[in-house]
């Protein structure tokens, strides 16, 4: 790639972001959008008169950037919870990495690069000058010079690895800090209890009372298990209604529907399902699963019998914490122990599977950066192809555009497939799913993207690691231009597309429109972690990767990434509203991907000081991966353990001063009753004739 | 290898052990050897008159063998304790696994590898018949007699692991029932807290005291910290003492010392030693170190203290379960983390670098079974080199033997590593030796094996899959002969010998004597289980994985295995005395080296199909290996919890009966001052003036 098309992917995705912004400050103005673009702030109701300005305003007015940029840490973490300021960090975190990469790359790497003379290009046309003029490539083979990547190489580590540690250690002390200043909170008290063993004499939900308050006779206070088989009841009658509904009203689409079935006939049949329901719900109440939420007392007592074995078969009496109550996920409740680790070796095979099958959009990404192929497979295009603007944009543009659509359609999938891996709570299904994602996009996107150039017919030269790592020090400093220029900086854009204008969120409406479907929209309004930190996570783990393989492109990483930050702060501030916490959960996975691509860096290092004939540099760089790696081993036994639990000490402070708080029998009260389902609290209270029977039980949530 | 070699080896180790045997019971009868082949029962003064039998009676009285068969598993349980069942369970369940393997592969296999033609060998001569002739490499290429092999493989897993699951929850129930009816121990009342934050106001035992008296102020008990220190004095003292004194007597080995010094000079000297060991030791008592043993009244509040994080730095506060009093380590008592962690990291690399050493003995062993090779090495025995019964010996029993007395070389060398590692226990550095003996093994004496002879100059084959499976299809039939023939039954026959009479011991009372060292004589009383579960578990796993390579050993291997099971019930019944106990926690061991057996036996059967050209039978086996590993992940899931701790409720209820126990109030006071070191006792007593200024505070241990 010459350094004149990078240029132009660089301005056309910068001018593009700029025309974003403008466009954004000047629709969110607009009083009608604000639903749209600040949903936070109507929800709440904090919309004050002054944010909405005219249109002649508008374009002065990017106070929004100022504001987003103004937030404190504090703010942040009262606004949108821990989750969001662990985000923030990420950022921050990301965008010291590149600080400190770029002044290396830039003022010392970079025109050592420049000076050698590997690589036979002719001097005379800056502009048509391979971008590999400025990378590692060019640096004669058995030069001295490359003793000075040597250092740096030593050096970068160290320095992301200090930044690690210290943010590491500010997230532990922020997590204890916030449990510190947390009000009482339900899943804090309580234990999820599954796999109650069958006993003849007893229900489980007398087993559980009678084992608990045996047990733990002090501190035990009550417990729910009844939800589950209410929910599915109703779940199983509620898709029998919108089923009838969609089919009776105008038929689907809205088209082709015939409009003689007279609207009695469909009220008629919406009231013969609820009779049913009640009846079906009468025999479901009361009957209890094994499975339960169990609230105690004090948060130790509940993190005692989340953290020991309870009973002699380890796979009986299973406990776990507790989820928040909104943030349960309810079809795997009560499955058994059997069942949830049979779905999760389904899910592994899965995944597996479909990391395969996604190799064929990588595929015809590739072909299309070959332009000679595809004037072959469309000989009609010739001519058009054979223009300069449309070279660079069909070889630039369009392959990352094509994996973009595809990686989009990722996320949902990874999500589906996590759900069905037995977590009961929606925050452990996105972190499992924001796993996945990360782990697919490093295989499919980098691995498969390196492989399929040369050698992705023999994937076995993956396991034979000498070969791999000359072939990644080949493959890698050739291929910088396609991902750095391309995937970060047009995938930047693509992102903010869709953030800044929530486009996802206009598809939905009309796809929804379209379909008559009557899904959820208060998703678009919560935090989809999800989905963001492992693209973000790995544009910049990329970054880490060509720092002093080909250092010019991190100032344009670094500008996104400030971008990125700007508008994130902003979505967070103004768009999202947390329904769950993870409590920073997320951290330990961005810590674990930044050392496996430090690692990644120093398998390059050791195969390109091999490649360039410098053999003993690269003996001496064997001794990175080990050091990085004990590293990692020491952080995961000095900081792991507190993003698993809380510790006794300050759970038992906690509880102490809570015996001074008025409120707390209150908070008790209220406890016994938390981890009920809407639902079923509605179904019981049908059955208590508290409603009357004409009442609808079902509310049509598309209809809201 | 040919039949008839096969056969000399059998029947010489096979006569050897019977001599063995004939020898043990006429010397054990005599009363002057009591105390070298029974001392347990020496020690315990159950040694009847009726059991010391006249030189005529000997030869009839094989009744030892009897009562070792005879003698339950309960009646083992109460003498020996869990671990020696556990030790006996790992016989029981290689037999059974043999049993198996031996119906199958000798009715079944067998036949059918003798029909093939594969081989073109002589068939007129069946004692120089190659043993190949029995084995997998006679069945001709592409055969639809492998389908038999392919479902032996498939039912002998299936069996396998049915076998390894019910053992694993025999063993585990096991474990509960003994824990049920133990008496009250300290190590279930206490737990050891490491790595106490400093604090400039408080000592260490004010802040133990405060921290868990504030913590748990109805069940903290107390605690002891200041042994460390002293041990440590006195250890340095010891050694000084001991070092004058060798040095002053009769010098080294009493052959070339000058007895011209006086013994009241020596006296004196010692004297002079103890004098100001008092003044240090005075200094030193009541000097505390970051580390505590800490007490509770009950067993669960014991259980909840080591299983949560305490403070809110996971490596402050650092709280494990206590090992028994007599079974602590104390070296690494109050080691910090960071000690104990670079330790075990530096450890970790030392076995390496003797892994890779011990190849020297491997290759040497290896270089014997080619006697051209030794004669041209040492040409003046070509004479003696070309008789058949020495060829047969040199190649066929000099190798095993140069192994066997390098192999004895390697336990104490991976104790001295393990208890390096910062295990706190002598029990944990056992297990810790045992696992380290057992990967050594598999590594050096089985890949090496199987590499050297045609590959070992290129290491890096191990990370080319399919070449390494192909490597190990070719190499393992042929190397069956060395294998099990030779290091198995004579390797068995050497344990025996070193067993039945006591050989360790007697060399070590000579090397003592010799080199005038003091050392503690009560190891050969207690359980090495270190040393021989390794061992007998590599030569059954490759039992394993042999049965359907070359089933005509499988008999043999069973009828040591069989002897074996008798010496060693005898060898715990009669000879050993447990001083500790890890609570059945070996068999987890098993079951994963079992597990990666398993895995080899199927990896080589891959490779086997593949080579004989049966690629759908390839192809087919490899889900084996998956379902082995699904099925290992759902034993670990459902047993290995039960040993890592106690459930809940057993502690609960266990606790619920100490409170009816009207000893337990004394069994508190004892528990205040079990953690406390002998010599420290004495230090304290000395300080009291309870002790006499004259009476040695060193019991010189070599006169006893």
């Amino acid at each position: 790639m010459i350094l004149s098309a990078l240029v132009t992917s660089v301005g056309i995705n910068t001018a593009l972001c700029f025309i974003f912004l403008i466009l954004y400050t000047i629709l969110r103005n607009r009083p009608s959008n604000a639903a749209l673009y600040l949903p936070r702030l109507v929800a709440e109701g904090n919309l004050r008169e002054g944010n909405v300005l005219g249109l002649r305003k508008c374009l002065s007015s990017f106070s929004w950037v100022k504001r987003a940029w103004e937030a404190t840490e504090a703010e942040l973490l009262e606004n949108s919870g821990l989750d969001a300021v662990v985000f923030m960090r990420i950022f921050v975190f990301e965008l010291r990495v590149f600080q400190f990469a770029t002044i290396i790359g830039i003022f010392i790497l970079l025109p050592f690069n420049y000076m050698g003379n590997q690589l036979d290009i002719d001097f005379t046309d800056l502009a048509n000058k391979s971008l590999e003029t400025f990378s590692i490539s060019n640096v004669d083979d058995g030069s001295n010079r490359l003793w000075i990547h040597f250092t740096a190489v030593y050096i970068f580590t160290a320095v992301v690895c200090y930044l690690l540690y210290s943010e590491y250690d500010d997230i532990a002390a922020l997590r204890i800090s916030s449990f510190y200043s947390s009000k009482p909170q339900p899943k804090q008290f309580t234990v999820l209890v599954r796999s109650i063993p069958v006993t003849s004499e007893k229900t489980f939900s007398d087993s559980v009372g009678s084992f608990f308050s045996e047990c733990y006779p002090s501190t035990y206070l009550s417990h729910s298990n009844e939800a589950d088989k209410v929910y599915k009841g109703l779940v199983h009658l509620k898709s029998e209604v919108s089923a009838q509904k969609i089919f009776n009203r105008e038929g689907c689409f809205g088209i082709f529907g015939q409009k003689s079935e007279p609207v009695d006939q469909y009220d008629k049949d919406v009231e013969d399902v609820e009779r049913n329901m009640s009846a079906e719900q009468f025999s479901l109440i009361g009957e209890a699963v094994p499975a339960a939420f169990v609230s105690f007392k004090s948060r130790f007592s509940a993190a005692i019998v989340s953290h020991l074995q309870q009973g002699v078969n380890p796979t009986d009496w299973q406990t776990e914490p507790a989820p928040d109550p909104q943030d349960v996920y309810w079809p795997f409740f009560s499955a058994s122990f059997i069942t949830r680790w049979m779905c999760s070796v389904i899910v592994i095979f899965a995944c597996l599977i479909i990391t395969i099958l996604f190799l064929v959009p990588v595929f015809i990404a590739q072909g299309l950066t070959n332009l000679t192929q595809l004037e072959t497979m469309l000989p009609f295009l010739s001519g058009i192809l054979r223009m300069k603007i449309v070279t660079q944009v069909v070889t630039g543009y369009l392959p990352s555009l094509i994996l973009e659509i595809f990686l989009v359609l990722v996320p949902p999938v990874m999500i589906v497939l996590s759900s069905m891996q037995g977590h009961v709570a929606l925050s452990q299904i996105e972190k499992s799913a924001c796993i996945k994602m990360l782990w697919f996009t490093i295989w499919n996107i980098f691995f498969a993207n390196v492989l399929s150039g040369s050698a992705l017919y023999r994937l076995g030269i993956i396991l034979e690691p000498k070969k791999f790592t000359e072939l990644l020090a080949v493959s890698v400093p050739g291929q910088a231009s396609f991902f750095i220029a391309y995937v970060v900086t047009s995938g930047w854009t693509v992102i903010f597309c869709i953030e800044l204008f929530r486009l996802k969120f206009l598809i939905f409406r009309i796809l929804k429109g379209a379909l008559c479907c009557c899904s959820n929209e208060d998703e678009f309004i919560s935090n989809p972690y999800h989905k963001q930190i492992p693209r973000i996570l790995f544009f910049s783990l990329l970054g880490i990767i060509y720092f002093f393989l080909s250092p010019l492109i991190l100032p344009f990483v670094m500008i996104f990434y400030g971008l990125g930050y700007i508008i994130y702060r902003n979505q967070l501030l103004n768009v999202y509203i947390p329904k769950y916490e993870t409590g920073g959960k997320f951290w330990p996975v961005v810590h674990d991907a930044t050392i496996v691509f430090l690692i990644l860096m120093h398998v390059i290092a050791i195969g390109v000081f091999a490649v360039k004939k410098v053999h003993f540099a690269s003996t001496l760089t064997v001794p990175l991966p080990i050091l990085t790696l004990l590293f990692n081993s020491y952080c995961q036994k000095r900081f792991l353990p507190s993003f698993k639990g809380y510790p006794a000490e300050c759970l038992i402070n906690k509880d102490r001063l809570d015996l001074n708080d008025p409120s707390i029998s209150s908070f008790y009260e209220r406890l016994a009753t938390a981890y009920e389902d809407p639902a079923m609290e509605a179904g019981r209270d049908y059955l208590a004739g508290e409603t009357s029977a004409t009442t609808p039980l079902l509310r049509d949530v598309s209809e809201v």
